[in-house]
């Protein structure tokens, strides 16, 4: 685990580094890392590796351009998502957020570079994946450009149109709107990307790891409304109570805190028992309980059960 | 040509298709539908297609999602550009800007979903082409499969950073500017992207087909500062003097209005001195040669003059 987050985190400053030589308008490239670097728990590419080791991860060029692929997309959502016309964030991560430090436009623009630059990841790694048994100058592996449509496609659908996290905050935009429909799209799509480009980049099926992916997301949307409904300021590194005061579609607002909390726990062992049989199906259940813990700590959930 | 320009409006609507099924949600789907039908010139598309043919055209399906994802490009540059902290624009091709008819909100995540389908257009293409030879049941043929991701790169490069149509835009946002460096991110870049790619998708090599490319796309963004500057509401659609009126640098405030009219032509020379040879070459100067006096028609050039 400590290994995956470190692989992440050189391949997040490695892909920054290649976007910002050669003359790259400075504000922008500074926001570009504003924007990725520190970051956040890193959860959808360590899944994203966690599934792709458990499926053999034979192509760790092509696991690592996904994890990386995944966590820039969640980046511009995030960037775009705190924008005056969306959330109007003024904080991210303890940090002021990407257009609160640099401006709309380029916040804007921020958001647009990283999404061109997930696309371009993902295509790179492939391209410099080479057989396990070729030698330095082979040319790429025929099975590793094979995936790469089935990567790109499923990074596009959990992104964009018509279910992706692009359509979940355009539900926002609606006047009716169907709860889970909107946060399976909004945060569920990420996470079923993961778990599905982590297995595709090994040589294996994505269907098998939707549900599992598509549970945790779903479960990690109703956990963020818990914290966003009894957390503070100081635990989230962004402003509390934002859903209630905009009105956005939330699980405490539809089924009330205790409520939440509840599905939450249920949805977690929904996840657990979604995970395929596999060589790594013990250590992806132990990544989901650790996450549980890390996302409704002990005393968060005692408060939040005494104001609910 | 016609044929060209029917095929790209076929796969446009097509492509458009594909995304508005299966519950995308109503008003992000007619925003991106705005955004893209009815469109302008579609140069760029066409651009591509007419140096796939000159380089045989081998793989049509490979070169129409390249054709197709360069204009989802062009039409999400226009979507993020006309917002309200960049241009403020309230129309586009005669009609409402999307965020005008939209909101704000919508015309955010209308380009962000223009640019996620491009790439997902494109990974489409590759994955089902098949050899000429094939039947129709053959899997992907391994040359388009080879080319998608040095077509991936090449969009990715001409659209994000360093050097793309955001980072021209990110230029704006900048204390001072090179003025052929921006114009050759804001524009040139998707003209080589279109020229480049066209080459790719048809087996060919691009670099003999970069220069043409950027030389027309700087003479296009030339013909746009001096329509700008001297053209009407009626005659482009959108608001005239707007580069005056945003400050934002320009071929005309840096050589005046005669000074751009020259650099123009000199742009268009160049441009048709730079197209290989192969057997579409007098095609491709025909189709410059069509476009100087679609951009800069005789009665345009004459008033410029005249106010100049």
């Amino acid at each position: 685990m400590r290994q995956a987050q470190a692989r992440i985190e050189t391949a997040l400053a490695q892909t920054l580094a290649r976007v910002q030589q050669r003359g790259a308008p400075p504000r922008l490239g500074a926001a570009v890392r504003h924007a990725v670097l520190p970051g956040g728990a890193r959860i959808r590419p360590l899944l994203c590796l966690s599934v792709a080791q458990a499926c053999g991860d034979r192509f760790p060029a092509l696991s690592t351009a996904a994890a990386v692929a995944i966590e820039l997309i969640h980046c511009a959502s995030l960037v775009h998502d705190d924008l005056p016309c969306f959330d109007d964030a003024t904080m991210r991560r303890g940090l002021a957020s990407v257009h609160t430090a640099y401006g709309e436009r380029i916040a804007v623009l921020t958001g647009d570079a990283l999404i061109v630059l997930a696309f371009e990841t993902l295509a790179a790694g492939a391209a410099c994946t080479v057989s396990p048994s070729a030698g330095d100058d082979a040319a790429p592996a025929t099975e590793a450009l094979r995936a790469l449509p089935t990567l790109t496609a499923i990074l596009a659908q959990r992104t964009g149109m018509p279910g992706g996290i692009t359509a979940g905050q355009a539900w926002e935009c609606e006047d009716s709107v169907v709860l889970p429909d909107y946060q399976r799209a909004k945060t569920g799509s990420l996470f079923a990307a993961a778990t599905e480009m982590g297995a595709v980049a090994a040589g294996a099926e994505a269907a098998p790891w939707r549900a599992f992916g598509e549970r945790l997301g779903e479960a990690y949307q109703v956990a963020d409304d818990i914290r966003d409904a009894a957390g503070d300021l100081q635990r989230l590194g962004k402003p509390a109570q934002r859903d209630a005061a905009l009105g956005r579609p939330s699980a405490v607002a539809a089924i009330g805190l205790a409520g939440a909390i509840d599905h939450f726990e249920r949805l977690l062992v929904h996840a657990q028992a979604a995970v395929p049989d596999s060589t790594g199906a013990a250590a992806l259940r132990a990544l989901v309980q650790s996450e549980s813990n890390r996302l409704l700590p002990a005393d968060l959930r005692e408060h939040a059960l005494a104001v609910a």
